[in-house]
Order: structure tokens, then C-alpha cells, then sequence
């Protein structure tokens, strides 16, 4: 701002209309912000969204951090024509960790059915939220993009949770408009962490190794809670071993996976092809491709997989690791399974909540070549989730970003390899 | 084969030692086929197969057909020197429709726990199959890859049936080994057809609206059952509104889709937005993305899709038209889903269950851009519906080859696109 | 700024020991900037860049534009121990568009050989660029990325120049080091205009009619330069009949494109095939992978493309519409060629030379499915060129921003179906 | 065959139209092919040409290889309605090695002037061809697809040889039609080779790691001659320090590229960076992107790559070994080069002579992330030399099969962990 300019606040402009409806004078809200406005793009973002939606902005103050320890603080307004421009500019501004400025705190309604959300309800993002509530700011506990807001009064002290649409109860208190909101989105640590210069980058012209060493780095230290989300590609593209190595190491601390990847892993131990392709020579094996189905059917047989290992049957693998190391680990059903082996999860709904206990408190999530569940997982995680996507295809970070999971991280790089370099790196100094 | 050549027929080959099991003697094993063998390429298929596994092959006769449609026939033996090689041979023959010479008809064995077969259960590919039992031949029904076939004694006929794993009850007659067992590969046809020269190309250089043309012919006279397989891109890449044409028109017999498209599509229909990008302008909406979470709080209000209609609430699109139209449509869940919709089966064997229902009889699938819901349809159809596969992504056409289905026909071009010509191709003449 | 904060201008700012070399007291530079430094993302770009050498900036004053017509001005400094980091850091302000204050003018130092700079030239960006000689601002001519600037005298006025570095000559006065430099970047313009949105996007799930429409209102009206960078597969994918239309309806003003997009296009019009296969049906023609060559034999026969028209051999097609309409096109040669064909330029230099000369003053550049030329003409066109990329593989467009062409709006789309679209929007009311 | 056919012979059916010309009876061609013809696949394509011709085929004789060591020997004749087709069939046919029977031999017509080839001019395939010409069958030398044949006669001996358009010197003797001409494919060899199982398949779903021994085991015994095409991904991508040591190690025989992976590598070895990013940290470097102009400047004041390297300013890297090893490269230019570099040949014709210089003789071509320089090669080779292409991006192989490579093996996967693996398996024994 301008130290020339006169010392008024935003609190001092003028908000008379904010409340007017009609198509009658130009609609003004204040609002205000704090943080590395600058260096995070949120400043950028803040001004865009107003411009888009054809109002215009109006800045009161604005102190820059005066260094780069220093956060800025924003007072401003913007004005434009109609309501329902104004409700679009403050919910974005409402995302980016603007506060809309009002002297209430968030309006509540109830749930009048089981399952449905009053129409105006507030929708979350994956960022740390809170909530002005009778006075005292409460934290939005069990965070994620896509939920809505409930206040429970267990007890005498209110909480705030973050619940799906199909979790809310008929009563719940639920948070509809905007007042009263405060979201602090978390890019400003990750556009400095050691992986921020990646962020919005999925060229795959990058040296793969040095994403390996972060990675390394990160997980080596066995300090941090990994979840593992992985697809049956691990199990083609030869990472088995290593991913099975990364487990018994103790580096990961929990597997979100589906059928898919039980079935080939135990196929390549059992039968050693995947997709009916021999895992070590890499040549097709005639009638191999029944090995899955054969796999599946000595599962059912056996009960469950531990019981396989139990049998003797089964004494290495990614499975068998995991069993063994005896780390969480949910297999989600889906629609394209064969089997499904008794672990699956065949009810989506029970899955979503067995994914949604494994991430409680996750650091770091390792996408290993798994769209579907990497997405699933993406919706599940708030951003502060160091999130690390590996695949072949860069349309699969590009999705993940287009659904709302901007922190992601994307190495475009054949799984197998990554997996057998993460592994060499901190496997080594065990065997 | 050599006319000068004796004319000893394969039956008169020795297979003394067909039945051998040690390190002994090599193992022989006599076989015939009929068909368009060597323009299908099941000749090289075969002649492979028994290379690859170090066996050698030695042929009786070889009648080729003597014009083009004349079939060639078949009558040959191969060796090789271990057991496991052998049986891996024959399981590859058999799926290439050739038939293992023995004197018995098919080997059956009891299930004897629910869903489990016995180890040495045949597992089906998706090509027409029959079973020599009892001197009879019967054709397997509900065919489908990665089945067991199981023989049951309903009154006093005999039928043969394919079935899932899990769909196997106690004491379930299963068929077991290849004696018996007769494919027939529908490549012959296909290859003739008017898709032919496509079956094996992924390629992203090729002319779309020929392909266009071709499916309009195929779908245009409105007599096959044409069953629609689609995910959400079609709503994010705007080919909503051509889908819902050909819907409306008659074109289509069925949908399988998952939560995610109707989603979009009544998120597009409601809030003109589809994953919040604007579907006339393709600019972002402000606070957009959480409009697939409202249009999901609307359905859940209304208790379902067909209900929205009724309130006069939703009034076009995809899912419009196909209540309204009243073909059969399924929804199946997925671990990444939101909400789900009530309309969305959240169990997948359910879910399975339906979409095979509505899969029976199906002459063409059209998939649209959904690799999940595409591979889940691969694996339950037989190898004679036409199979053309839409995506922008050349890697999901093989990977459902990888997995089978290998009768596909791939498209790479954007799906949006796609629609919009081949509506314009279809149902111009009726507006 | 904090309007409490002194006025304390950034010339106040002690910078005493800017000239400061060794390991001694840190480095500190005064520099100052001016544009929409917020929502053009170039404010956090430059506190990002000193960050990232380990400095640290203080800001002096920052007049954030009040209203979104308004310009930011910014006065600051950084700090930084090294003198290496320094300059890295002064290189990207000055790219960025910040100048970096100092007394002096910008430095010359005269080129000792043909084709060789000093060693510490000033190495150009894209964006327009001025530079502070003898007192006064010269605007640099020939805009391009990774150029050098020379000060030419001819006559008695000073002109600033953009020459390759192959095109340095002996004696040239060539600016050094980063004193005296101003550059704007054209970003902000850009992000407002009606592209805008697209900008950092290749997602290939979007509307791409939505994109047509835009592309065809800029050109529709053919009051601008419109340069065409097309590839072969501009005819492999059947575009060719829309493209010519586009050509013969004046929307394009010149073609840049190499030796195979006339071949193919040829070898359609000649024998109706492209890469073999039949341009109408799709089929493989046989013996039809030679046509491509026999199209050469042919244009070498009549000598040019030209005279096969003269003839009444060719009367159709891309180059029969470019000829006839009689825009400038370039088809530069390449290591693939076949032929070549002889309006083929085989040598990279004098290519490049002819490429420039028609890209000078062009508004808008489709860069329709050609890596390889795409990037060509990125290197050679100013940011300000409205830069649509269109292509099915989305890493062409990530590589044109890897190397420096920020500016390209992506069109993960089918480039036959996007020009067939396009030419149906433009070309529709000639018919 | 059917051994109870008359032993007619194809020799023994009637031909007796077989030069008719109008619409009167149909066309018939009698036809003989020896080889591996079924497990090749070639008897398929065969029967596939004529029939998608319109064609019919009669069989008169065809003898299988009893065994898979025997060749199969086939008589036949084609018929069909109109002679375009039928010669459109012969073509084909003789590209898949059959030879269509006359009395003549090669017929020949001369060039009447320079680069223009007569219209009937036979147009080669990459397979092993040979020509009868007066009673003596003589091989084709410098055999690759795309050219001509032209017989010379220097001294008394007659020498026929594979010539592109462009290198046709008036009077030169050229083969038209396909009289007397013999192709004998390489498919069959290929098949069966310690790669066939590879060559139909791009699928990224395989173990990258089975390649790498494959081709460490072909190169690692340094008998064979093999051309590495490279392209700046390598040094993108982190390859470059293990491309090296594969050089310095006696594994890499010649080098083709461009100008700009010499460019990146020199970068890389004087400034850390490639494409401004650091090669050890994968972060941006401020300013960085102008060093490949600075290093371009470098190597054009020392005069060239060599002089760097002798004032000791270089001192590793890819170039650096290439020199040291003295083995011959040849960086052709291209029309996206900065610079170029001393070295770069910017002509395009001489580029292509000076690529097949080093292509002579070669056995294996290492295709490492360059499409453009891999077309260029492939359209150079014979298919019997072994081609792997490896590229993260499916699409370049299919490409290079498009364009008649059909030979490549594909391998999707990251250029840089393919060249650490490979070097770690070949080179660990030296260090």
C-alpha cells in the first residue's frame, strides 16, 4: 500500500449495501486476510476471482511482510452488480483463507433428513479450517475436501467436525453461508518445503533420481506415518520386491490398495507371472492368463491370505510383507475385480470409512500407480498431506489436481524403477 | 502340407506316450482344428505356443482352405519334454479353439466348499465354448472369460453354464482339465468385418470420422443392442448434450455407468458446471467445485434421480433422457466416490451382478472413456460384441487388451468430440 | 505496505556494498518494479526467485494498485552472501520485468569474433524489452527468446537489436551484464484476456468446442496476422480438407510447416492416401505405403508444387489452397525427410531465417500437432504472439512451457476433429 | 495342403489372362513364397491382401514345415476384377516376400533426369531384397526402405543397389513394376529371437528391468556394432553420467544426434543444469535458462566440442566420452536448435549421408528419447537390425511402426533410470 496513501482501514469503507439484493446499487463486502498472501499466489488468487466475476476490488491496507519471515495482512472490499456474483466471489475468497467480514458467527441449520444438507450449506476444502462459533474459534476436527460442517455439543463444550453428506444425522447442526469461516490453506509451508519447486510440475523431462532421494529423505527416517496407495502395476512393472522390501524395512506404515494388487502379487509368488506375463523374463506364459483367477481360487480356498501364509503357502510378496510386518491395510472392492478374494471390501461405503482410518494422521501419502485409488484417497487427505503421485501417465496428476488435490506432487516415471531405486537406496544398508 | 507326402492322418501319429509322466519319454499330444486358421492367424498362434514352450510340432495334414471361404483344417501332434510345458501347451491350445484329441469328453469334479473350485479347474476365455459330457455337446451359456464352466442336471437335460468363482455353489459338477473342451474363436469374423483393419491399431494418427461413420452404419438402423459404457469425461469434455441425443433417439439399449457420470451430468444440468468449469464458456466458476456436491445433496433431498425429474427440478441431459426413455441403466459404485446417489450400487458384487444383466444378448459396446467401468465390461462379455473403445489416453485400449479383450477396437480421440459428430451424423435428421 | 511503516523510499535503502565482492558483508541490491505485479503472479515470482538463492528482500515500498486498473509500483531490496547468487537472482528479476537500479546505462562490450558473445552477455526472454543507452530507453527490435541485444548506430541514431548469436559479426556492441535492462512482460494482458483461463492448463478434460468458438472469434474477422505451424498429422488425421478451407477462406496468413505435411497432403490429393491408409474409408491401401513416395517422384518431376498445379495434376488440398491464395508458407527441412521435395529448405539456418520473416508481426500462432516446428517457432515468437498449441499428447504443450513459451494456451484434442470443427464454424456461410 | 488334392502344381493353373488389361475377364497372377510363412504371420497378410482387395485366392500347392525347422513352401494364384487392384495386391505381395511369377526378369527404365525416378518405379521395403537381371540374382546393397533400385554395371559385373530419389543420376537403370523381384522379410528370425516376444507389444505394464538385461546381455559381450540415437531427454532426464560410462565402457559403436543433445549435455557439465534445472537437485536455478545459450557460446569460441575439451574447460559427460573414445558421431541439425554448435551439420541432406555412413553395418540401434532422430534412423536400417526404442511417451513407437519399423521393440519407461540400470549392470565390473 501506498504510504502516501491515507491511513484508512478497510473497516472504515463503507459496507452500507452489503446486505442490498436486488439489481439495484452495486454490492460491497469487506473482507480481510493474513499469511504469505504473496509468495503463496493467494493474493494473485484473491484479485482474479473478483476480476473474473466482473467486480472490482478496493484495497484498504495491505502490509507486505517486511521480510520474508513476516506475514501480510490484507484489508479490502470488492464491489460488484449482482448477489449471486457476490456469493461466488466470497466462497472462493472463503477458500483461500479470506475472511469475509461480519459480525456474526457462522449461521447454523438443521438437517431435517438423514443423508441431505440444507441447499446452502458451507462445503469444505481439504485445508485446516475453523469456525467462529458463539464466541470461541473451534477447529474443524477429521478434515477433508467435500464435506460439510456439523457442531456437536457433546457435553457442554462444542466441537466441529468435518462430516460426509452421507454421514450427517437428521438434527445435526450444520454451518450454511459463508459468515464466520477461516480457512488457512497450507501452500505457503509446502511452496518451501524441499519438494516445493515441484509442485505444478509434471514434465516428464525431470531427473527421477533426485524425487527418489527426497523421497528417500522424507520416509527414511521411519519418523513419519506413510500410507502406501498402490495398484496391480506395482506387481507388472516388477516392483513387488522392492515395494515388499520398503514394507519389511519398516518405511511404510500402512497399504490402501484394492483386489487388483493382492491378486497379482500373489499370482507372481505363486505362479510368478502377472497378467499372465513371467515376471522375470518378461515373456508371456502360455495359458498364464488364468494364474489370476488361479490365485484368487487358492485364496478362497485357503480362507484368507493369512491363512495361506499360515499353510506355507505364501512366504513372500508385498502381501506376505505386509501380513507379516502386520501394518494396517484395507483392500477396496471395485467394479472391474475378479474373485474378490475374502480381504475385499466389497461395499464401497465400508471401504471409504476403512481408507478414511488408515489416512487419520498421515504425513506422507505415496501414490504408486493407482488413478482410482489415489483419487479416492486425494478426497479423503487435507492438503497438508506431503503427497507424492507416481505414474507413467501425467494425466493421472493432472486429474488429481483438477479434483481439488493441488498439493500433489507428480513423478512421471515408470513405477517399477522408481520403486527398485527407493528401495536400493534405503534397503541396502539392511541386507 | 507336401501332397507327396504319405497320407498318414494325424490319428495314426503315435501317441503311445501321450499319457507318459516322468522325465521319461518325451510327451506327445495329438490335436486338430478347423477354421479360417491361417487368416485369423491362429495358425502362427498355435505353431507359437508349442515353440515358445520348447516343445516341437509335427503336422499330419494341413488342408488350407482352397478359397477364401473355404475353412482349413487341421490334424497335427506336438512333443515336449515335461509334463508342466505339456499342460501349458494344451491350456493354450485349447483357448485358441483347438481341440486336445482324447477319448473321453470333459473331467468333472465336486465343489466341494461354495465359491471354491478345484485346483485344476478350466478356466474360460470369452469365446463361444462347448463341452463334450456324455457324448453330447453342450454349449456353454452366459460365457464369459475367467469363468469355470459347471455342468448341471436340471430335469433331465444336461446344461453347461458359466460362472463366476463366487457364484459357485457346494457340489457344483466343475469341469476340470482340457479333455473335451471345444473353443471357437470369433477373431475370423471380426477380422472380415467392417472394423477388421482396426482390431490391432492404438494408433492416435488415424481419420476419427471414419470411424464415426462406421459406428453411426453400425447403430444407425437401430436393430442391435448397443450398450453404452461412460464415465464422466463425457460430461467434463461436453459431449453430455450428444450423448443425451442418441439416448433420446433410440440409439442406445442400455448404460453402465457409476456414480461420477450422473453426477456431473446433473451438475452440469443444474448449475451449468461440470468438475466446476463452466460447460458454455469453459471458464471456472468461483466456488464451482463444490457444485457436484450440491447437485449430489439435491438427489439425496429428492430421494432419487427419477424423483428430480418428477419435481420438474432436472430437465435434460444424460440422465433425463435415459429415465425417460426407459432403457436400462446401472450405476456402480466406486471407492472415489462422493455421496454416493441413491441410485448408485454401492456393493460391487451387486453391481456386477446388474451390469452382466444388462450386458446379456449386448451386439456392441460402446466404451466412452471410463477405463474402469470399460475393463469391468471387458471381462463379462464375449468376444463377439463389438467392441469400440473411445479414449483420448492410447494406454487404456491396451490395457484392456493386455487383459483379454482383445476384440477391442480403439478410438484416441477426445470423447467430446466424438459424440457431438456422431450425434450430428445420427439424429439430424430428426430435428 | 504498512501505511505506519516510515517513509523510507528504497533509494533510502543502504545499498553501499552492492559492489561488494568476496566473502565479506552480504550483497544487498536496490530494485524496483511496476505493472500488475499481484494478480500477473510476478510478485511472488520474484520473492520466490531470492528466497530460493537463500536471500532475503526488504520492502521499502509496495503501492499495490488500488483499484484492478491501477498499477502495482514496488521499491525493495534483497540481501544475498554470494556474489554468484547474486547475479543469479538479478538475471531472473530482470527477466521477471523488475529493474535492478543503478547508475550507469547498460554495459557494452564489442564482439571480438563472428558468432561469438562476450561471456557475460545479456541473454533475452521473450517479453518486450528496452534498454537504457546514452540516457536514452531504445526499444529492442526482432523480440525473441535467447537472443543477445546489440546497439547498432547507424546514422546517427542508437537502435537496439535482438540478433541470434550465429548472427553476431565482428565488432558488434553487445550488452553485458543486467544494468540498464527493462523488461515487461506481457503476462498481465494475457491473463485477463479472453483465453486467459486456459493459460496454465492441459488437461485434456475439457470442452474443446468451447475452445473452437474462441479460436474462431479471433480469427473470424481476419483484421490479423494468423501464422499456421502445422504438422503431417494435420492430413494423417484427415484435417486437411478443413484446414485448406480455413486457408482459402483468408483466415490464415502464412504456413509454417516442413517437407511432410506437403508430402502427405500431395499424397492425398493424388492417390487418397496418407501414411497408406485411404484418408476416406480408413483402410490400409495396399502397396499404399509407397504412395508418399511416388507423391515425391512426382513433385520432383514437375519440378515444384507449383508447377504440378500448372499442370492440372494437383487441384485440391492444404498446398493447392496455400498457393492459389497465395500466402507465404516455409517448409524447412528435417533429418526424417523423405524426398526432399524441392521447396523443402535443407539448411536449419537459412530455415530458420525464412520461418522468422514470416512470424514478424504475427498476432496469433495455431501450432497445430508439430512438436518439432512447434518449438521452433516458440524460441522465435514474442510472448505477446497469442499462442494456441493443439495436440492429443499433453506433454508437447508442458515441453513448449519447459523451454520457455509460457505463454501457449493447450488443446489436448484430435487435430483433424478440431480443424473439421473450426472450418464448420468459419467457413459454413461461403458454402 | 489336402493330400488327396490332384497334385496340380500352381505352376500348372491357368494364366492365360493373367495380362489382360480392361473390364473384361478377371485379372489372375500365379504366385510362390518359401519360408516360415504361418508361424511369420506372413501367410496371413497374404491371404488378408487380396482378399481386402476384392481378391480370391486358390491354393494349389502348400507344404507346411512338417517341423518348426522346415520352411513352408506355397504355390497359389490371385484373382481379381480390375488391374489397379491387381497390382496393388502384387505390390504388397512382394513386399511380404512372395514372388509373383513371370518369365522376365527385372524390368529397367532410365532416369531421363537427375532425382526423378521413372512413374513405375519399384519403391523398397527395410527387408533383404534381391533382383533377377539377366538370369543372375542379384543382392540389393545399401538396402533400406523408401529407395529404388538401380542396377550399374561397372567393369563387366552387374551391381544392384537401393538409391533414394534424390541420389538418381540421369541415366541411372531402374527397376519398375515387380517383375524379378525377390524380398525376403526378416519377421521369422525376429520372432524367435531373445526379443520376439516383445515386438508387437508398447504396453507400459511390463518389468523394465528384463529389457535392460535383454540389451545388456546383446551389447554387453561388445561384438556387435551398436548405434545409440539419443536424444537431450537423456540429459533431461539424468541419463547422461550413465550414457557415458556405457561409451567410455566400449559398449556404444557410433552416435547419432542432434544439436541440442550435445548443447544440454555441455550445459549439464559446465553450469549443472539442463533446461535451467539442476541436474543433482531437480530444482530450478535462477537465470539458469540461458545457460544452454552460454554454453552454445562456449564451444563456438573454443571452435568446437573437441577444442573445449583440449583447453580442459570440458572434462565429462556424453560428448566428452564420445570424443575421448573417438567413436563417430554425427549431430544433425533441426529447426528448433539454438545456435547451433561448430559440429551440428545444418544441412539436411548431408546430415542424412553422414547418418548412414555410421549406420552401415550395424547390428543393434538403441533408440534413447528422440523421435525425430529415431524416424530419421528407421527409415535408414534394414529391419534385421535389432531396434529398441525406449521412450515414456507409447505413442513414438507406434509411430515408428506406422512408418514401416515395424521391427522396433518398444520399451515405455523413463529414458534416465533405463540408462542407470543398463550402465549399473555393464559398467559395475570396470569401477
Amino acid at each position: 500500500m501506498n504510504s502516501e496513501r491515507p491511513n484508512d482501514s478497510a473497516r472504515a469503507l463503507s459496507a452500507d449495501n452489503a446486505k442490498s439484493d436486488g439489481p439495484g446499487p452495486p454490492l460491497r463486502k469487506l473482507f480481510c486476510a493474513r499469511g504469505h498472501l504473496v509468495d503463496s499466489g493467494i493474493m494473485k488468487k484473491i484479485l482474479d476471482a473478483i476480476v473474473r466475476e466482473g467486480g472490482s476490488f478496493e484495497i484498504a491496507q495491505f502490509d507486505i511482510g517486511r521480510t520474508n519471515d513476516d506475514p501480510s495482512t490484507l484489508e479490502a472490499a470488492y464491489t460488484v452488480d449482482d448477489e449471486k456474483a457476490s456469493e461466488r466471489i466470497a466462497r472462493h475468497l472463503t477458500d483461500l483463507g479470506v475472511e469475509i467480514i461480519s459480525d456474526s458467527g457462522v449461521n447454523l441449520e438443521k438437517a431435517s433428513v438423514r443423508g441431505v444438507a440444507p441447499r446452502n450449506f458451507y462445503s469444505t476444502t481439504n485445508h485446516s479450517t475453523s469456525v467462529d462459533h458463539n464466541g470461541s474459534l473451534l477447529q474443524v476436527e477429521n478434515m477433508r475436501m467435500d464435506g460439510v460442517v456439523v457442531i456437536r455439543d457433546n457435553s457442554d463444550k462444542a466441537r466441529a467436525f468435518c462430516v460426509k453428506l452421507r454421514d450427517l444425522r437428521k438434527g445435526d447442526q450444520i454451518v450454511v453461508g459463508l459468515d464466520g469461516i477461516k480457512v488457512a490453506p497450507e501452500f505457503i509451508e509446502r511452496d518451501r518445503s524441499e519438494f516445493g519447486f515441484m509442485v505444478s510440475d509434471v514434465s516428464s523431462e525431470r531427473v527421477v533420481r533426485t524425487v527418489v532421494d527426497r523421497v528417500a529423505e522424507v520416509i527414511g527416517k521411519r519418523d513419519k506415518k506413510v500410507i502406501a496407495v498402490a495398484g496391480p502395476v506395482v506387481a507388472h512393472t516388477g516392483g513387488g520386491e522392492a515395494f515388499s522390501a520398503l514394507v519389511a524395512g519398516g518405511f511404510i506404515s500402512g497399504l490402501l490398495s484394492g483386489n487388483a494388487l493382492a491378486v497379482h502379487d500373489i499370482e507372481s509368488q505363486l505362479y510368478g507371472t502377472s497378467l499372465g506375463i513371467n515376471i522375470k523374463t518378461g515373456e508371456p506364459v502360455e495359458g498364464g492368463h488364468s494364474h489370476h483367477l488361479r490365485a484368487i481360487n487358492e485364496i478362497c480356498r485357503a480362507g484368507s491370505i493369512k491363512n495361506l501364509i499360515e499353510e506355507g503357502a505364501l512366504t513372500s510378496g508385498v502381501m506376505y510383507s505386509v501380513i507379516k510386518t502386520g501394518i494396517p491395510y484395507v483392500l477396496a472392492g471395485s467394479i472391474r475385480d475378479d474373485g474378490p478374494i475374502p480381504e475385499a471390501i466389497t461395499d464401497m461405503n465400508e471401504a471409504q470409512d476403512a481408507y478414511f482410518k488408515i489416512l487419520e494422521g498421515a504425513d506422507v501419502c505415496l501414490m504408486l500407480s493407482s488413478m482410482l485409488h489415489s483419487i479416492a484417497v486425494g478426497n479423503m487427505i487435507p492438503a497438508r498431506v506431503l503427497t507424492v503421485c507416481v505414474d507413467i501417465n501425467p494425466a493421472v496428476v493432472t486429474k488429481l489436481k483438477d479434483r481439488g488435490s493441488h498439493q500433489t506432487i507428480g513423478v512421471v516415471t515408470d513405477v517399477g524403477l522408481f520403486l527398485h531405486l527407493l528401495a536400493e537406496r534405503l534397503c541396502a544398508k539392511n541386507s
